[in-house]
């Protein structure tokens, strides 16, 4: 049964406040800020070893120890101090050593696939007939069974193609900026966390259906045109491997399959694919690193990003480029030598992409934890589950003393301005804070609350956490999670600036006499429509 | 020495004439045109075949052949006439079955690669350092002479990408129609043949000056940002095979194997690509169908569309569509049963991808030879350089029966219109043959010349050759040549429409009291900018 509550905000905003006397910028170590971030930008120098020369960092794969390593080293070159790890469970990584997919019957053609991430190689080469069995739900497995066995199986029910009708790059019109200053009230969606479970819970169950039918491999289509795959797919879950290889095809190649397949005689498919899984260290780590403050009884403010990254790119954009600013935010606050008066901290998170599990990591080591899950069982991954629905909220010692959180996590756009979240009583604080910027093209205060992305859970225990906005270039379009999510699509004058407006803001929010003002603790909420009716299967 | 020439226009116009008396169309017969071509459609089974059955139809390749057979039979089946191929000299073949591309160090990544055209496979693997050494012009050999031994050279300049601006799919605006109609004059460059004999004569020379230094591969930029490939880059010459494999790899791998190689150590590449060489019939040919006019003197009209394609995709847009279209409009005209006064005859081309080869060859044989090549023993493609400036134009005696042509080769775009390639006389009569499909969005007459397909070499002389304007789609920006050339970016409802339209056109033409009106036979121009000084080197 479904409990429908009544409506409390989450996070209550003070609309039409009186601003609060602006607080002062000191542009002298602004100006210092600007010009050790053009002058001697090493952000893009950071992007680039990121990028290309570790390359895509899926958590816990080989390449990101590397990152973890080589980001510390980082840190430690720049002088900050407690630069460190901090473990949390994880489990196994994976990622791709090489991959080929062929139609060779009725005719040859490379296919553009990819595997998809956390599924097991092919140990060698299989080649079998494919068979087009859209199944999107548990039920569909009737009407497919005794029909697989020996094949390669295509779940995904084939589209006719989409026409790209908007330019795939595009930057912020003063309109669509104002757009987002407009207060959208939270919604509750008490469902969502059952719905997430459930739809992990299929991924699960398709793989042992198809495995129990004899499939040999699975196979997905990929959701973008354009010979762009991603590797998405299936849904990781702590101590889940997959039984069944899965590739991903290019939604051209995927079309052409089924159309033949449609035809007959089914094309045949060789696939081979050559994956690691690693479990000789299954704890994931963030990494720490500070530039102290001169006040220990200030507390601190603090800069995140996610370092793990999608594996089908070499994670540029998604989120190379958001670690990059944040060290090279680091780097520029410590090379001009401004001493803050609260500690500036710095995290590049792991897990993200399964799940924002690094930063959830955080807050419950370091700032709140929440209700028991209701499976006492629950761990990583699951226990992100409905970890927002839990109450009570359990502030510990070190809550209150983190004073601010800037997540960077959208791209390489320049920063246009930034959201404060529901939090309106930044608003006079960030305009002040944005003005040495406007001629750099930030100037905008957003009301909106933004998701999807490592402020989420600090915002989920009543810490300040803020994005910035960003110019959305060609990010959602085309280069989120695809095989183009390379060095070159990032933008060097972009990040730059984005990086200078960041140590600022740190450097702003570290001294400022008094601490950012905090949204309200979040507190249980009630459904925003208690007489809607929703599909229980999507 | 350069000649220079005073002006002449190779194709003088009537701007500004009065309309002739619009010729009437049958209203009756387009109904029936109309109803065949939707309710009974099967352009796009036609095109389905061509694109996904047989795949990229190279000329001279196995799916050529089978094309070529298929087409005929097609025709034979739809009761079309004097259904036959027509020889002319070409060369070998050449296919793909087969290519893998790796960087294999510093970290494994599989890279978007496809083989060069015309170029050998690897047989078997080749692992190798890649070197960049830009290589653009004969005076470049020198700066990498000595060091390019046991390397896979990458000889295109890497840039820095570029970001589309516009949306990649489009059609026409009623203002962009408007300004296709917009005379220019025409213009006469002397030296285009010999620029285009030095850019076949330079491939030459890259490949042997890369042989003789003992590289073991040349790899090319892909011009197309994205991850879209052509295998564009040899220019095809009868007789010529490079002695080196060559791969044109995405210009997002390509650009991160440059930054590594940059920062050093060379990435290693492995390349493993299987081509196939077809010299079992060195003829090419063009199929040829008929509907007989009623009455034997009144000559021929005729539409045409290359059935070669290109190797990257499976030649849909270019130009399974245009092929389909022509194959479509002969089906509705057969279907209907009108029996024209002058017989209609349609034309699927070879070779038009590697110089309009093929609708030459018809020329040639069928309508006007042009005075003897500078060399006696050039053929193929190298008769093709300088062909439309050898004089005199001689016609045989079948060149005044050919009274119109009309080509179709800019993708499944719906028509708009038709360009007149500024033979203004026929103006007001294709105003008229539009008048019935204003609703179906066909209305523009331009008077523009257009360039680069089959109509070319018959309005050299004399014909009266057209080209329909068609919507855009996403041609140009991203389907022309790439592997994404594929079934599911055809429009079918524009294709239908096009069909249509031309099989109205041919039978318009067949059936006209006059034939249409001729331009002028070209004539020796001069050029049009005596005085201006030209880089020789490209």
């Amino acid at each position: 049964m479904r409990r429908f509550l009544l409506l409390a905000t989450a996070a209550a905003v003070t609309l039409g406040a009186t601003p609060l006397a602006a607080q002062s910028v000191d542009r002298t170590q602004t100006a210092r800020i600007i010009d050790e971030g053009t002058t001697h930008s090493e952000v893009m120098l950071t992007a680039q070893h990121l990028a290309d020369t570790i390359g895509p960092r899926m958590t816990n794969s080989p390449a990101m120890r590397l990152a973890e390593a080589w980001t510390q080293a980082k840190f430690a070159e720049w002088d900050l101090r407690a630069v460190h790890k901090e473990a949390f469970d994880f489990g196994r990584g994976w990622s791709i050593v090489s991959s080929n997919v062929r139609m060779v019957s009725p005719r040859p053609v490379q296919l553009t696939a990819i595997p998809i991430a956390w599924t097991p190689g092919t140990n060698g080469t299989i080649s079998a007939p494919v068979i087009v069995a859209p199944i999107k739900r548990a039920r569909d497995f009737d009407t497919w069974r005794g029909k697989l066995s020996g094949k390669i199986v295509m779940v995904t029910l084939p589209d006719t193609g989409s026409e790209p009708s908007e330019a795939a790059f595009k930057r912020y019109s003063g309109e669509e900026l104002a757009k987002l200053d407009q207060y959208q009230q939270p919604t509750y969606d008490p469902d969502a966390a059952d719905r997430r479970m459930k739809r992990l819970d299929f991924a699960k169950k398709l793989d042992a259906f198809l495995k129990a039918e004899g499939a040999v491999a699975m196979a997905t289509m990929a959701y973008r045109d354009g010979k762009l795959v991603s590797g998405e797919g299936y849904t990781f879950g702590v101590g889940d491997t997959p039984a069944l290889p899965g590739v991903q095809i290019a939604a051209e190649d995927y079309r052409r399959l089924a159309r033949l397949a449609k035809i007959g005689p089914a094309p045949t498919v060789e696939i081979s694919s050559d994956v690691r899984f690693d479990d000789s260290d299954r704890n994931a780590y963030n990494i720490i690193a500070e530039i102290p403050g001169s006040d220990p009884k200030a507390g601190y403010v603090m800069a995140g990003a996610h370092l793990d990254s999608w594996v089908a790119g070499d994670g540029a954009a998604d989120n190379g480029a958001g670690s990059a600013m944040v060290m090279e935010a680091a780097r520029i606050i410590a090379k001009t030598g401004i001493r803050p008066k609260r500690t500036i901290r710095f995290a590049l998170w792991a897990g993200e992409e399964q799940g924002l599990l690094g930063s959830l990591s955080y807050v419950e080591s370091h700032l709140a934890t929440r209700g028991s899950p209701s499976d006492p069982k629950l761990t990583g991954l699951a226990l992100y589950q409905g970890w927002s629905n839990r109450w009570p909220i359990t502030p510990k010692p070190g809550w209150g003393d983190l004073a601010a959180y800037f997540n960077l996590d959208n791209g390489s756009g320049k920063v246009r301005g930034i959201y404060v979240e529901n939090n309106s009583a930044v608003v006079p604080i960030f305009r002040e804070w944005l003005s040495p910027f406007a001629s750099m093209g930030a100037k905008d205060v957003a009301i909106r609350k933004t998701g999807g992305t490592d402020h989420v859970f600090l915002q989920a225990v009543g810490v300040p956490g803020f994005q910035f906005i960003q110019d959305p270039l060609d990010y959602d379009s085309r280069v989120h999670h695809s095989g183009i999510d390379t060095f070159d699509h990032l933008k060097g004058n972009d990040m730059r600036q984005a990086s200078i407006i960041l140590a600022s803001f740190l450097v702003n929010a570290a001294n400022a006499d008094k601490a950012l003002p905090r949204p309200p603790l979040p507190t249980k909420p009630v459904t925003t429509d208690p007489f809607a009716y929703s599909d229980e299967e999507e």
